[in-house]
């Protein structure tokens, strides 16, 4: 049976997941594929650690350059992370004409465009299956299942930190800082959080999906992004009172031939399978002007439902290989015409706002005047009972209108003297 | 730029749907995949219906066979349906080494061993992806995406019309009788609905997920069957009570070593994603060891939906042709051990009972004696009061126990005089 070699750049959580899985699979991927994909070895800085798996000590190195030249390897895992060592190890394999498959959305949402040049000047391949949505097949359902189709739109819940942390928030009622300091307590969440409240890791995969749904050459510069850091609970309940419930997306959209890719916890309808979607739970909208609606749904992160995307890319690479084509997919195909980004003042939007209002009679219609004059319409108001800290709540959904509408309008507002705070603001998401 | 010719089998719905989705496309298609896709022919046996689409005339043709023989087309889309014509012809046409993409999950399901073997012979390619879930890429889901997991367990809503006629049921509080005759006369149920309604199609869509995620040669008569036919407005109500939803389901599951592959209605607890799915929408939960559950969801028919599985399988075999390699993808990779079905009477399962008592007092500790003797135990009981017709329902959710244990018990209980109409019953799933 015909071999094919793999050789592991980093052996963390993910790395040994790997690991496990091709031992616990050697005769199950045997079968499927006709190969004998035989591992051949692990590089990491550290060998000594216990992965929680058995392999042979002879296969661990840290010497990542060696199995990058060894001849018997043929696929090379990139699991180390980040935008470094990993950027130039995967540049590496690929000038040595390996197919590399790596689980790096940073890397790819950062150096993606000099990674896609390298594989295909040296007419290999790039696979990245476990860059976004962990488990969840979702970039191969774009670049094959969906081939068919123009993609219209993608809406993900795409972190599972930030969904854990909004679920437990609303359904226990508690604080975002609390949560944070539990998951962290628990290890579901880094001790230094920012990649995920903030938003990034969101925006990294959000680039990725919009390069290979859209064939755009989106920059992180160019994604709007808004994490969850200063979610309030009061507004999880007031959401939730409306018949909402908020969660942090990832929104690429085409609209009258442009694009706009923008991250951003979101009102969610109750009853839109979205907003179902709870804890570390991933999920990804993807609407095709053939298909219609899909979705895929599954655990976004975790030593195995990773593994189980970096083996089937390496399955595929291994498949390709053995029939000699080791780039039967374009590694990134670039729309011919790619769509110019729309500017994020005219992206169209509904607004979630919540006033702080100091002093009440007369007052709200002043609101009303600032938002009508900037072409914002009213589609439902309430007005909750005051806190402790004497401001006046008041939400305000409203019907669509430009993001830099909302801007402008908001700054007026919040000028006001009457205006306590800050008006709160979060995009609500129709899905129409 | 390499040109790949292809030719339509049956110009029905989907047919014109084919053919809309590569015209709209066509400079699409050759971008992301570097080669014209050019329709070389349709066709069927009625040309001059009008179907909604603009096609060259010279296009069109009554001889299947010439354009199985034409030397400048290499794929070929049969979208006859059935297990006569289409048989004959996707032989033909794997016989004459062209890659088949086919929609029919009957044909599949039927003669899958024949046409795999077939396709094998001739070195050639069989794709199916439109023939489960519409344009849901759930068998390159399984076969690529999940190709590292041992998969435990599908769970699939894979009719739309009986999920149409069920959601309509549940919210509307309308008889099944009812809603099939609306559908019927809005088009979407067809005027000979058992195919659907007895879950025979539900079925056929089992057998192709069982075979190609287990490597398990399933007969259409290992399946029991059970359709929605007989479904009665009372127990979606009573259901709906006690946090449940009534879906047909396809459950391919495998527990201990053996496989079970059943088509029924079950009850789907609320909160549960597969409860949400709605209206003609598809959903499939596939379990992996690795990946643990993952879901994938959108429309399982119509016109576009499937259209969209069929180019992305046209995509797939041009791919695959241009690269030399027609056979990637094993058509059917058999386990070399495939896994012994489980006897109907073994699988473990949980029912909801519905009794028809025709005399209250003293009666139920029979029945409970009855249930108890069978090693069968109850979870909760609930009497409702009684309807016209004096039967007093008595709902009883049930522990696990075997199959056979409630087919025997609920013999004896319904052999006894006090009860006044068979009892009726439904599994639940609890997905645990």
């Amino acid at each position: 049976m015909k071999e094919i070699g793999i050789g592991i750049l980093g052996f963390g959580t993910v790395g040994a997941g790997v690991v496990e899985g091709l031992q616990r699979h050697a005769e199950l991927l045997q079968e499927r594929t006709g190969l004998t994909l035989r591992l051949r070895g692990v590089a990491d800085l550290d060998v000594t650690t216990d992965r929680g798996v058995t392999i042979d000590p002879a296969l661990l190195t840290t010497n990542a350059q060696a199995l990058i030249e060894d001849p018997e390897i043929s696929i090379l895992v990139e699991l180390i992370g980040g935008t470094g060592v990993a950027r130039t190890l995967t540049l590496a394999a690929l000038a040595a004409g390996k197919s590399v498959v790596t689980a790096n959305k940073a890397l790819l949402a950062e150096h993606g465009a000099e990674l896609y040049e390298a594989a295909a000047k040296h007419q290999t391949e790039l696979l990245f299956e476990a860059s976004v949505g962990g488990g969840i097949p979702i970039i191969r359902a774009l670049r094959e299942g969906l081939s068919g189709n123009r993609i219209e739109r993608i809406t993900g819940i795409l972190n599972g930190t930030c969904n854990y942390i909004l679920t437990r928030m609303e359904r226990e009622g508690l604080r975002f800082a609390d949560v944070l300091a539990e998951a962290q307590a628990a290890g579901y969440a880094e001790a230094e959080p920012s990649l995920d409240i903030d938003g990034i890791d969101t925006a990294h995969k959000a680039v990725v999906l919009a390069a290979h749904a859209f064939g755009a050459p989106v920059q992180m510069a160019d994604v709007a992004v808004r994490g969850i850091r200063d979610m309030d609970a009061m507004d999880i309940t007031y959401a939730a009172g409306l018949g909402y419930r908020i969660k942090l997306l990832a929104v690429i959209r085409q609209t009258d031939g442009e694009l706009d890719v923008g991250v951003y916890p979101a009102l969610v309808p109750h009853g839109h399978l979205l907003a179902d979607v709870s804890h570390a739970f991933n999920a990804v909208l993807v609407t095709g002007d053939l298909v219609g609606d899909t979705i895929y749904y599954g655990q976004g992160a975790g030593r195995f439902p990773t593994a189980s995307a970096v083996i089937g890319d390496i399955v595929d690479a291994a498949r390709n290989q053995a029939s000699g084509q080791p780039q039967r997919l374009t590694v990134f195909a670039p729309a011919k015409q790619p769509m110019p980004l729309r500017a994020a003042t005219e992206v169209m939007t509904r607004y979630y706002l919540r006033l702080s209002l100091i002093d009440q009679p007369g007052m709200f219609g002043r609101v009303a005047q600032i938002l009508g004059r900037h072409g914002i319409s009213i589609a439902s108001l309430m007005q909750k009972e005051a806190r402790t800290d004497d401001f006046v709540p008041v939400i305000i959904l409203t019907h669509t209108a430009k993001e830099g509408a909302f801007v402008d309008a908001l700054q007026e507002v919040d000028a006001l003297d009457q205006i306590g705070a800050p008006t709160v603001r979060y995009r609500i998401e129709d899905f129409t």
